[in-house]
């Protein structure tokens, strides 16, 4: 284990004092939210027309509190608050901003205003504000910008949505081999224009192809006179343009990457991804496994009515169809049930705790799958194992349901097809959560879109065929 | 926008040249995942005692590939690969590993063998080997370290666990506010025993508690002379030592840092956090959502089955429970069925969508508090929007089933009933998909772990007691 490094004196010379407390953390409760009445106060500040006032108290804040206080205001609230806060409304406010949130704004200035905006931006926080402007708006907020602003976004959105290219910076620092430890060192400090948000520098060779990386801490405890060629890490983690950002996010993890060189078919060096853009790629994509997995679509609280309403209704119409199969199930033994209306009184059982135990299995399969954990080396591994576990589960929630269910009716004959159903129906969930995730996977559909839909029709359709089929075999009802 | 900075010379003079693949990138395919073949391969070469062949082929890989390709190996199979692969399975290799993986590996150790592993390693990842462990083999471990590794270890263990720290390093570096930037450059080049891996060094007052953070590409970028209390930025963002990491991860994330101060209760700095650590909080905290909905516990592909059966096993008990509510209100109505079975074959549609429509509500409802969206200031006006949605949807889909209904059972009465027992369903799904994981954050507990029951109840519930009722209320059919 390294030492630990403070230059400090010992303890002794130590006076105490008291301590200044960060005033914004007052309008922050404990869990780095804005306090509500932080919120309904500045508010009425602004309603009220006293707008210094306002200002004043949300100058304070963090550009990302900033934007948090917008998401909070109502539709109806933010473009009185957006004209009141003036300059505080800044491009880093932003570009912290819920994207659906930022459109309402956006849509308020005029094309010069966003292209301003955009210029003072690193080119990926720019992108991410214009990729989601209409067409014609986008065409003139670029032909507002300075060329050299205007073809650095061009050619970022000529990249695919969610890629590499878009999430890319194209500030960065590059040096050839050869030079030294303190050549790199005098440049950055003639240099004004250079970018200062960068935590590791690239080599390249005369093709511009990246053959390094090194970290500023090493450049720091290196002699001047070293070449920088004999500090860098040769193996290095490159990204291609093209490349997806959930696998770039995954990559940055499964490396524990800073930042990362990103680079052109040909392999020369075009853009620099930095963690902090990751992260929320990272929070993004293993939140959206959940959302899709219950048909919710982006799942954004701010995310106009209209967009949801679309999202997720067309989800609910394809559960009316998937449900219609146990419908028809139900049908066929119409008969059966007529016969023994308890038979109806357990349906609920059957079908909640399948359907449970179908989206136990599919969860761990998505998220699995998800973080690359499940291979082709490992998948029949992961079948087998879910079948032990559904056998156990099925075991036990038979022996519970089927000893409630021949107490409660005082029949034990339907105790036991309950019992006997319960294991088939959660063996029948178990295969079914595992293996449609995979055979989804395989066929490179996304596991968290489809699956559920087809998982809970499985579940649901096997489990009344099961319950029912077995009372009627049973001899303790007819059709 | 900065410029970037390459100091290259310009494109007439590059040359073209073939270009190197990283060997190892053969190994993977292009998702970053380990190739069935090559894990079949070594793991044939080891099977047939090939050793030297096998280590030469997984010598190749980062730490971070030959920790998934343990993890892809059978339970059986990793004692042999452990043994085979001898000192490549490093303490590297071991912190990048699943949780339940190195367990399994280093019961197969001796204490003093642990202690050496831990003790190459930086503090949180010796934490993370060590913490797992049952006590007295922790505390065999413990006496097997050196006594100042020791220490920093047992300070770990004494926070709870997920809190700051135990996420935390106890390498940083820290300078007081007086020296100047060459000051720094000549320490930092000096003193050999320092961490090398930092991102910023934090300034700290006599009493050690941090004044201000200094990225390193500003110190690289500022002339020797100046004082580095000039070139910190002193509003910062400082950990409380005892936070949950949850908290830390979503502090990291808003206010987009690379590493973090953590200070005790008398606000001095006693470690730093770094966001490769914290990435892996937020992968596991965003995923771990859609477990706890689904109740699948940890979710772990790697978990004993029998840790897995105990997690999944007392869930689908609950789900029994509260199916029960269900069967009940059907078993109150099974007169009414009785006299007209058809209500039964539509039972399964009422429950599904239901079921459906208060899952979507609910996983974003979880998903914005987990990402502190919702709060106070507009939870009323979230369950207002969901209620919108709710009338939407329902009104939608009571269309369709509706019609379908009557011209399926050729009876308009029924496709009335279910029409409006739709509306009424989704709409107290949407409801209670928005109340009661609000409700339950409200009273400090997770709303992911227990809010999917008591929705799937009320929609199940409520859903029959609509349908049924409506259906005897409209005397289509009695009790």
């Amino acid at each position: 284990m390294d030492k630990r490094e403070d230059f400090l004196p010992p303890d002794d010379e130590i006076v105490l004092d008291d301590r200044d407390i960060r005033e914004s953390e007052t309008e922050l409760d404990e869990d780095d939210r804005l306090r509500p009445e932080f919120v309904s106060d500045v508010l009425a500040l602004a309603e009220a027309g006293e707008h210094e006032a306002a200002r004043e108290r949300v100058g304070r804040l963090h550009p990302a509190d900033i934007a948090d206080l917008f998401e909070l205001l109502s539709d109806e609230d933010r473009p009185l608050f957006a004209s009141v806060l003036g300059d505080l409304l800044s491009p880093d406010v932003l570009a912290e901003m819920n994207e659906h949130v930022r459109e309402q704004l956006i849509d308020l200035l005029a094309p010069e205003q966003v292209a301003e905006i955009a210029s003072e931006l690193d080119t990926d926080d720019a992108v991410a504000i214009i990729e989601d402007m209409e067409a014609d708006e986008q065409q003139a907020v670029l032909q507002a910008m300075e060329p050299e602003d205007r073809a650095a976004i061009e050619d970022a959105l000529s990249f695919p949505e969610e890629s590499a290219g878009r999430l890319m910076q194209r500030e960065f620092v590059a040096v050839p081999e050869h030079v030294t430890v303190g050549d790199v060192i005098d440049r950055l400090r003639e240099d004004q224009d250079l970018t200062s948000d960068f935590w590791e520098i690239f080599i390249v060779d005369p093709m511009h192809r990246p053959v390094g990386t090194c970290q500023l801490s090493w450049i720091l405890r290196t002699p001047r006179d070293i070449a920088i060629g004999d500090v860098m890490k040769r193996e290095q983690t490159l990204i291609p343009v093209d490349m997806d950002q959930e696998e770039v996010a995954l990559r940055f993890q499964k490396y524990a990457l800073i930042s990362a060189a990103v680079v052109d078919k040909a392999g020369r060096l075009v853009g620099m991804i930095t963690v902090d853009d990751v992260v929320h790629v990272i929070q993004e994509e293993a939140g959206e496994d959940i959302l899709r997995l219950s048909g919710a679509g982006d799942g954004d609280i701010n995310e106009p009515i209209r967009e949801t309403y679309s999202a997720r209704v067309r989800w609910l119409i394809a559960n009316l169809g998937t449900a219609l199969v146990a419908s028809t199930i139900v049908a066929i033994f119409g008969g059966a049930i007529e016969h023994m209306v308890a038979l109806a009184a357990l349906m609920p059982i059957v079908a909640g705790v399948g359907g449970n135990a179908g989206t136990q299995t599919l969860a761990v399969t998505v998220r699995a799958l998800a973080m690359n954990q499940l291979t082709d080396s490992n998948s029949w591994r992961a079948v087998w194992r879910e079948m032990k576990i559904a056998l156990l589960n099925g075991g036990t929630i038979a022996l519970i349901a089927g000893t409630a269910t021949a107490l409660w009716f005082a029949n034990p004959g339907l105790g036991g097809v309950i019992a006997a159903a319960m294991i088939v129906n959660i063996f029948v969930a178990g295969v079914a959560g595992v293996a449609i995730p995979l055979f989804l996977d395989r066929l490179d559909q996304d596991p968290a879109v489809a699956s559920s839909i087809f998982v809970t029709m499985t579940t649901d359709s096997m489990g009344f065929l099961a319950f029912l089929g077995l009372a009627v075999a049973s001899g303790l009802t007819s059709l």
